[in-house]
């Protein structure tokens, strides 16, 4: 009984089969058979090991973005000097990865509650029938009191008065001085799967450096702060354009990172483009350029609230982080190489 | 010697191996073995390639938006008529891809940094010795002072005086109004794979178009410019609800795109989805629905401080790029096609 | 005719190859062959399926974050009491995902637009000469008049006046009290291709249990109130350090998922760990560490415009949502398979 289990497992180790084969002697076959046999080997090593990295798995980071803008503007609107520093100009003011910076504005101050007539253009009228009480239209500053002011043709509405007259943007515009200023941009990636965490402050960019260098894409690829005016113009922008009605840049933040080589080659590369671009390029103007939003700042004038109005126009920035972290792992490779076999299978059938 | 070489090459190049064959007869298991067979080659050629499109290589977007609402609302709080513009609704003002629309709120005005008794209820007490001087809970408004005021029966605090009083919500929702508000949706994404920017202002959607459209799911759907009503219904809400208490909203601008066929078909698909649902839907009301945020606007009075309280009950919307591309690459064919062959073998092997 | 086809069929049908086998004895090759193909197979079942789960399709998930703070800091700076409220110390307001608690502070008040001097020590100058008038430096706070004033020594600026003095920033920070400060997190994510939607506020964690529960990483690991002594101290920070000069910390809401088991399984996992970390340690105090911004409350007095302007020292809170969900799915299966196989004919050809 014993003695038969034994044989059994000496049969199974000591002993394997092995496919008769037939030797053919064919020339076309043959050399049609070696080439496509070399062709897929080339493949497999080639392609999928060095040029597409079949080896190694990827990974794309977590990562955290500070900004913090410097610099002063400065203003000279019929005769009232005004100087815009970080705290006017910058909104949201916390220093997020997504901000927008003022480059022009209309104003409009001492807006309080009460009634006035709409803008001339805009919603005009010949009687008070045009002007149905207690509606307003989508377009509108106000509610519409019913009645129709002879004075301008036009609705009076309930609203913020003396409503916003946005028809002429300032030209050249009020802050254009804003190229001057300075980004400052800290990001953090983390790399969950491989344990990696990276800041854009690589080695040997220490405070000393930060505190004189600026960048510049072949002087000075690695230095954290950027100049408006470069990062506009390397956009594809002309700061005059951009500045008048608005726009949005993008600041590309590049991690892309090969974990087989010592980390401290794992650096940042930044790159930046407009956004929102419209297809066809013959719209483009009307319907992409230009961002701007309402902005108010509320006060007490004895005793009745009022506030100043900004229609403001900046440049809105977006720091986008993209990454992708390669690494040598096991579980690809094999995936990688079986099923290049495979494919060597087919090839062998074709014969 | 170099004919021995030329002879191992030229046998190398014109001889092949083919496995010697034999021919069994057996119906079961012939036919059992082509089924077999057939159902794995249908399996690659149907599933992986038709249904998965296992010869595509993916890639996801990165993306950017920019939102601005329109329209005005109207209040009448005993007998004080008051009329809310972007500036006074929107939170935060600048356009992102996450903000709130005012819907309802509680305002405390004229507060001032001072000392005044708790809320009743909240904070009960008998004698001083209920309230230590110099604590404070963390549900109340500052620190105590050590005092029981007797007429409140409540613990005195050093506190933006008076205190807020939130205890009954403005119902119906005092924005309620709101429902008209439009938003406009400006969405652009980049396909760093396959190099390519799409903007949701895709062809034909240009800027005369934009000036008179609204989002429809069947009429327009590729409308930028939404109702705040139709987004609040279509994601499940009732106005009325949603605006009283506040709530959470998710736009989801999804990019399914195949690169196989012309890139002017790829075009974002607009739904809408309530956020923050609860498990259990018995508890939904109590732990999900609701969302506020407390904002102040402060002013000089006579030479102190105060501030205007807001406790703001709005829609928080976040706009959520949802994006998936598809494009032939010859490196996920292969490698489906090499597995395939794998199970094949599989197949021929249980024979 | 007919019958030639039917024959075909049958052949096709009842007939199938199998390759002639010779059975060779020889007990080094076999002892390797098996051992060889023992080794593949472990390979394949175990890490694959077991370990790697090969078997399972992933997807990461969309998410949408609502967060609140909670409590009242307390300040008493040269006789002056002050209460600071929500309103007072979250930037921005609104219960983003992203937001700043205000931990310290360099108050300047009642600046106007005027001309004063610079701050001593940073724009010195002997005479007119080094002051141009009309240029600004970027670190200036405005723009030189050309003036260099004789008490101060430094050039005259256009700029909000008094000019902010934050050569010394107040130590202990004013605001130390945050450290009791709470935060509450709702967090929703939605797995697309698994069409399932889960909120961190699970099954049992129903409003009666927040109301009084506190997160602790073993006690109350499901909680989502969070005091933020205890953030700061489980991301190796001290508060003493963080709330003087600021700084960054990340809250990672980890949802790892396996939705072969029953959903309600599929619960977050909290961890806190300090961003924009430096990678040579020495450095770190003077590149990483600190987070600020300046920030300004406007208001009008007797006809002129003035601001009150802080410059805020605050930790910056960044709730990052990690997930990955798995599944079982055929397509990973089979390809796993497949490759599988082709290996274990490497393995035999090896032979």
């Amino acid at each position: 009984m014993k003695s038969q289990i034994t044989n059994a497992l000496s049969d199974f180790f000591f002993e394997y089969e092995t496919p008769r084969q037939v030797l053919v002697r064919n020339r076309r076959v043959g050399v049609v058979c070696r080439i496509i046999q070399l062709g897929v080997l080339a493949y497999i090593i080639g392609w999928v090991f060095i040029y597409e990295k079949g080896y190694q798995s990827t990974d794309t980071a977590v990562s955290s973005v500070y900004t913090k803008m410097k610099g002063v503007g400065y203003t000279s609107v019929n005769g009232t000097e005004r100087v815009w520093d970080v705290a006017d100009y910058v909104f949201p003011s916390q220093g997020s990865s997504s901000f927008v910076v003022m480059t022009n504005y209309i104003i409009t101050e001492g807006q309080e509650m009460g009634k006035c007539p709409e803008l001339p253009g805009k919603h005009n009228c010949s009687s008070d029938a045009d002007c149905e009480g207690g509606r307003y239209r989508r377009t509108a500053h106000g509610e519409m009191t019913g009645v129709c002011v002879d004075s301008t043709k036009t609705c009076e509405v309930l609203a913020w008065c003396p409503v916003e007259n946005d028809h002429n943007i300032p030209d050249p515009p009020l802050l254009i001085s804003a190229e001057n200023y300075t980004l400052f941009i800290k990001n953090s990636v983390t790399f969950p799967l491989f344990g990696v965490t990276r800041s854009n402050l690589v080695e040997g960019i220490d405070s000393s450096y930060i505190r004189r260098c600026l960048y510049h894409p072949k002087d000075a690829p690695l230095c954290p702060i950027f100049r408006l005016g470069d990062i506009v113009q390397q956009s594809g922008f002309s700061i005059e354009n951009i500045a008048k009605e608005g726009g949005a840049i993008g600041i590309v933040v590049d991690w892309t990172c090969n974990f087989d080589v010592a980390v401290k080659h794992c650096k940042p590369k930044y790159n930046f483009h407009g956004l929102y671009g419209h297809p066809d390029e013959k719209d483009k103007v009307k319907a992409s350029v230009g961002y701007n939003f309402r902005y108010a700042k509320h006060y007490i004038e004895n005793g009745t609230e009022k506030r100043t109005l900004l229609k403001v126009f900046g440049i809105r920035f977006d720091i986008i982080v993209q990454s992708l972290a390669r690494k040598f792992d096991i579980i690809p490779t094999l995936t990688a190489i079986g099923s290049g076999v495979g494919i060597f299978g087919v090839a062998t059938v074709v014969c």
